[in-house]
């Protein structure tokens, strides 16, 4: 293991002419001053910057030439054994970390300004050396990928990995995985691992783990934190809650959306508060559960994914619905509009689409509140037509239900009865 | 014209008994005690209630079986004369009020709960006495439809009747309009009507005009203050605030959404304050403009709907794409994921839509924010491939501004640089 880790030319000379190292404790002045810990780089890393974790958990990156000042500090701190598997220390729960991929598993490339995902979960615990005083952490890849390309396929694998290691003593497990459809999965896992009697907490970062502002380890500290504190079992999004600097949100997994694109706080809980907000001495907790209807655990690892989500909008051309059909899937979620709605152009194919056998869903495109068909005759016609109106259930949440659903179900009819079930918080009553 | 207007049956016997009239200001003592004024009905309401008009501007409907005592106060009140067309008073501004359909011009049938569209512009005005005093009202009929039946053929009725009304002196039009797709058409308004030179206000209701709590008369009355506080032109929406009952928020045309099903506050502008917030003795001014880009009011009302929403998911199927260019659209809309991405599994059919001489342009699906794709390789393939990121463009707003440019371009090339052309304020910098 090298002192310098991942630190080569100039970083390099930097860190050996002023006789610091990975893990030590700096002053470092630059444009302003910051206190923190040199953090290791990973391969590809430009020779410009070193990087280092401020107390807040921020990893902040400087560039070499802007530095006027460094200064170690007489303090001794875990980080630098990060690169060892660490001995499990008696007494503190067990956790296990996976990774799939995403930001929070990424480096940025400083010289293109890129971000690609290189970091497996280990290399993610070492670099966050605070978790090792919450939990004794095991680690496990179980893919690598953007979660914009995370498929059904995908969420499956997450899911059986999980279900395999429910037995194995952990208080609790994190998924670490890019946040553009951290939600989507999320939903999957709450319902095909109905009744977990253990949190499992998807974590992801808006920046990525080596740069400066990163929320990475933020995040999985708070994660690792809220495990620790013995909550019931159920799948949540843990993301940093807004742009100060030491709030994580946790989020019911099937309550939860992206709602920005970059900011930090992106993540919100529609209609409602977070399930905990946990901040740096305090877990404030606003979810009453329970999370899941059933207190028995019955993994169901099955989906089909023949389901599409359509989006009405004014000029919607009804022989998609059409193509639709013909394409042999077996369920399609509306996202009306308002209250439920979809214009009576569709009205033909619709009826077609109910004759062929398609279950069809109806959620609102306002993402918020309850859709309610019976309000205007233009909702009652579509209600006679066959169209389930889904409650409050998010739009993705619908989707990624209807694909569970038809993973066990034989026809339409017994869909929208398990549709209408609520299994793991995902209608609000 | 009848002092029981629409009152018939047990309802028409209650006032005759009690000696009171349709236009009256009466104190009803029921659950509660009311005081307002009696407000006509409409064909086919029920006979069992009358409706009050509140001081708020509220309509409340009280069932006859419940009212304890009314009174009738010593106030005389315009709404008397509210069925004859009403003569204009010298030294007000005029205001055209055009009416579309939806639940604004709807009534609620008290039998079923069901609400449906009869009231013309003539109705809803003389429904809403207060607007006599605000300004001298013409009224027209363009539409009768519910807002999730208005199509693009529809945007270019109205387009084209507020044109013919720009010289007729008006100091503002009011274009009443069902809430489900109000923000699609004032979308379609900003660019179609560029630098028109008098503000054009979208008014809808979330509770039809004779029902118990609407916000009609609030939402026609704040429209009416703000036109004639002379605020310059631009296409906006005004609709209820929040859940208080005196505040009405006037949102930049192209950058409000719909964001809750059901209640009263539902339109927010995205990522902003609303333009102008107006309350009972003040109006705010949060928007510094200019709305348009040109001073020019150069009308272009035409449009080529054949352009597509398509909102990303895990499990998108790309033959879904491949059904699109076939079918001959001229451009897609996604929405994607985060900073703007689609899966990998899509490359290949991007490239066939875009060989085929498609225009792609990416939104994000989490509405607040801006799509960014040069920070992961991902987002920097789909640039390769020609995808065009529309900065931080609400996904319905790009979809109805890609209409509005393939009206009038020829190709992708030209499509791409008038999509990137700031007109309506649709973009933030």
């Amino acid at each position: 293991m090298s002192q310098y880790m991942g630190y080569d030319g100039i970083s390099l000379e930097f860190l050996k002419k002023h006789m610091v190292v990975v893990g030590d404790s700096v002053k470092v002045e630059a444009d302003t001053t910051h206190v923190g810990i040199i953090m290791p780089r990973y391969e590809h890393a430009d020779d410009k910057h070193i990087v280092l974790k401020l107390a807040s958990g921020y990893n902040v990156g400087l560039e070499i030439l802007g530095i006027k000042k460094i200064e170690k500090l007489d303090i001794q701190t875990p980080c630098v054994k990060m690169q060892e598997k660490q001995a499990h220390v008696k007494g503190l729960s067990k956790i296990l970390l996976l990774s799939t991929g995403g930001t929070i598993a990424s480096k940025v490339d400083y010289r293109t300004g890129a971000v690609t995902p290189v970091l497996t979960a280990e290399e993610l615990n070492a670099s966050v050396p605070e978790l090792s005083k919450i939990a004794n952490i095991d680690t496990e890849e179980v893919l690598s990928e953007y979660s914009e390309n995370i498929m059904p396929k995908h969420w499956m694998r997450i899911a059986e990995k999980i279900n395999n290691n429910i037995k194995s003593g952990y208080a609790g497990i994190i998924v670490a995985h890019g946040t553009d459809t951290m939600h989507y999965t999320s939903a999957f896992l709450s319902f095909a691992l109905a009744g977990i009697p253990i949190p499992v907490l998807l974590v992801g970062s808006q920046r990525s783990s080596d740069r400066a502002s990163s929320d990475a380890a933020l995040n999985l500290i708070g994660a690792a934190r809220l495990i620790t504190s013995d909550i019931s079992g159920g799948i949540y999004v843990a993301m940093h809650q807004d742009t100060s600097d030491d709030m994580v949100a946790c989020h019911i997994g099937t309550r939860v959306r992206k709602n920005h694109t970059s900011k930090r706080g992106a993540f919100q809980t529609v209609g409602d508060k977070p399930a905990y907000i946990i901040t740096d001495n305090n877990i404030q907790e606003n979810f009453q559960g329970p999370f899941f209807k059933t207190d028995v655990f019955t993994p169901s690892i099955k989906l089909d994914s023949r389901v599409v989500l359509v989006k009405y909008h004014p000029g919607f051309d009804p022989k998609m619905l059409d193509w639709i059909v013909e394409a042999g899937y077996r369920g399609v979620i509306f996202e009306g509009t308002g209250l439920g709605h979809i214009g009576d152009i569709t009205h033909e194919s619709v009826k077609r689409a109910k004759d062929r056998g398609l279950f069809l869903g109806m959620t609102s495109q306002c993402i918020d509140g309850r859709v309610r068909m019976t309000v205007y005759e233009s909702g009652r016609d579509l209600l006679n037509m066959g169209i389930t109106p889904l409650e409050d259930m998010l739009p993705e949440v619908a989707l990624v239900k209807a694909m569970w659903v038809f993973g066990k179900c034989d026809n339409a009819k017994e869909a929208e009865i398990a549709m209408l079930e609520d299994i793991a918080s995902e209608m609000s009553h």
